[in-house]
């Protein structure tokens, strides 16, 4: 019941979706079918005062981010993303992602995990997962301050967008997991 | 010279530490040995009104955890779990896991995570570390509102306090990962 809501749902509603609520309903739908379990972590907000006996915050900041946004299970595996849009036709510009965020990514990494940026051209309609040893060695390599479209043809995954799942980044991860293997 | 600091820090500080300052302590250690990545998540905060320019939120609500506090990888693994301090001598009162923390460990279990609690009985000064399935069978079989001091003994692990690692409780996980193998 609650799937074919789920369905009805994707296909009459999703005009003019983020990539944020596209990778919400994929996750939903990952997690209906048992594929795989991510969710988006809690933004991170340092709390200064609080009002008893509601508890209600009076004064708090949002706190830069020093993980990626989404974390989860596959196969057993640690996964970890950030989900990111530019309206530039050319180049995604790295200031999207904060230097702790980098070495975040390159621990988890280190680790074992899978850490990846799915990545949305807004105005040409184009998302692509790019690997975060991709996006590591490419920082190391280059030193420039954006990733071009091209870097992303050559080393990413163009992801389509369909019904349902909207978005499924999950086959990317499958096929990388299968031929690290 | 960060590690030096580390067990000196270590050393000659830690006397009244709660247990969630203990596991900040070794996930710390795990870190900078190259062990494994483990940190906290933030805490779900629902922001109502934010004050520009300055982002100051005037106005939030704490939300009910849905997952675990901690969140990490250990051999590409993925592992969550939770600590939870009681002042019971004979029992730790389930009423401390939300029932959706429930579902949710339940769930990284199936998708192959590996996913327990760590409890300190603080009067008794034991801490052991349970594993989600026997939280979820003692749950089904039982129907009780506290797990036993015995249940601790019989299916947990006790974890002894040291210097530094202070709780090492990630050799629990690693014996629990091979014996899966």
């Amino acid at each position: 019941m609650r799937l074919q809501n789920y369905f009805k749902d994707n296909i009459y509603a999703n005009r003019g979706m983020t990539l944020e609520d596209d990778i919400n309903k994929t996750n939903e739908f990952y997690n209906l079918q048992n594929i795989a379990l991510v969710y988006k972590k809690p933004t991170p907000i340092q709390v200064v005062q609080v009002e008893y006996p509601k508890n209600r915050i009076r004064e708090a900041y949002f706190h830069e981010p020093s993980t990626l946004d989404y974390t989860g299970i596959y196969l057993g595996k640690y996964i970890e993303f950030d989900a990111k849009e530019t309206m530039s036709k050319t180049s995604f510009p790295l200031s999207n992602i904060h230097k702790h965020q980098m070495k975040h990514m390159e621990k988890v990494i280190y680790f074992g995990g899978i850490s990846f940026l799915i990545v949305r051209f807004s105005t040409l309609n184009l998302t692509y997962l790019l690997m975060g040893n991709d996006i590591i060695h490419f920082e190391d390599d280059y030193q420039r301050k954006s990733i071009p479209l091209s870097y992303f043809e050559e080393h990413g995954f163009l992801i389509p967008l369909k019904y349902s799942p909207r978005l499924d980044y999950i086959k990317v991860v499958d096929k990388i997991i299968k031929e690290v293997k």
